[in-house]
């Protein structure tokens, strides 16, 4: 008998935890997403992941961490003094969208909430395009911070990422496999009314579109 | 030479991190302090730290978690329909003041300060008589936490809790010897308009003064 899974998804509404949470419905888990907003450019983000939650008729969970955004400084994703450039393909230009600590935030109070809410599992789409620009993507970041967790209360919560070996192609593979409404999701670092597609996380976009050989049709 | 360390020192308001907060004065450390407002029955606490913070010329920040109260459930602290119960010296009782994954929650939120602020260190004052209820103030907790923030970011911060080792009644002994002002901690969980003198850190308060040979001065 399978025991069944209780799993808090953090979702941004971004194409990588859309496919995860509707991955984590089709593992036939029992789930719940949350969000955040911390002051990022493109909190459009959260109306998508809202209207996603809806349709699928999912619990979901909009933390607004406007106090702490005196905390999240120095990326381009946050801070107004500093713009979201455009790709150029180099590593300094990239990392500029990291912001500090972000998921040890995110993950530590999303299973906070597991605990209060009795839930087994905390969900998050890491993958392999992330390793080089996001330390906190990476699977050594998982392994250790699954063992802070494991450590830090009398009850241990699971932490899954399930595509931490794939990369957003595999996502979006996945993604049609599962029927994940692309268009309804939203990536874009500059948070304008359309995908700017110049960006970072257009550009991955795009090509990962691409190499499944269709058209994004948030485009 | 010595290099000046900068310090986030997590200040709650009561005698354990306001000793904390004037030892890592005491080291010559440069020093700001973060406070949390999470729903605690015992905000007043809050109105404390602001003060210790301002006698002693301490930049100091309050992060206002109201928005995840959601996500600290369970606890006689946090929620509205558990009283505090009076401490009977049993396991039980006092486990129902724990907070699920507080200290994972506000210390990454003081290492995403930090990182922002290019501050070295975080501070906090977890001690030895802790251990038995709190599992996030175990010297294995600080050790496992350490090991995750040295690979979450690009930027390592090094976290310290010198009193990881010492019990409360060794604090009261350190903040004797430092001036520390004690009338001026507020550490009762029941936040009343005076110290209740009955629940669990109103009895381990009481009993570290006596065990100094002296009268708490907040009484």
């Amino acid at each position: 008998m399978n025991v069944e899974n209780k799993t808090i998804v953090l979702l941004s509404g971004g194409l990588d935890s859309t496919t995860l949470l509707y991955h984590q419905l089709a593992q036939g888990d029992k789930v719940q997403a949350i969000s955040f907003f911390y002051g990022q450019k493109h909190a459009r983000e959260l109306r998508h992941a809202e209207s996603i939650c809806s349709n699928l008729d999912v619990e979901s969970t909009m933390f607004n961490l406007a106090s702490i955004q005196g905390a999240f400084r120095g990326s381009c994703l946050t801070d107004t003094g500093i713009d979201v450039p455009a790709d150029d393909g180099f590593y300094a230009t990239k990392t500029i969208t990291v912001v500090p600590n972000r998921n040890t935030v995110f993950l530590s109070i999303a299973v906070a909430k597991a605990l209060s809410d009795r839930f087994n599992q905390v969900a998050y789409a890491a993958h392999a395009s992330d390793y080089e620009i996001y330390p906190d993507c990476r699977p050594i970041f998982v392994e250790k911070f699954q063992e802070v967790i494991d450590v830090a209360n009398q009850i241990s919560i699971r932490i899954v990422a399930p595509f931490l070996h794939h990369d957003k192609a595999d996502i979006v593979k996945l993604g049609i496999e599962l029927g994940v409404p692309f268009e309804k999701t939203w990536s874009c670092y500059r948070g304008g009314a359309k995908p700017c597609g110049v960006c970072s996380t257009c550009i991955e976009r795009n090509r990962a579109f691409e190499e499944n050989g269709i058209v994004d049709p948030a485009l």
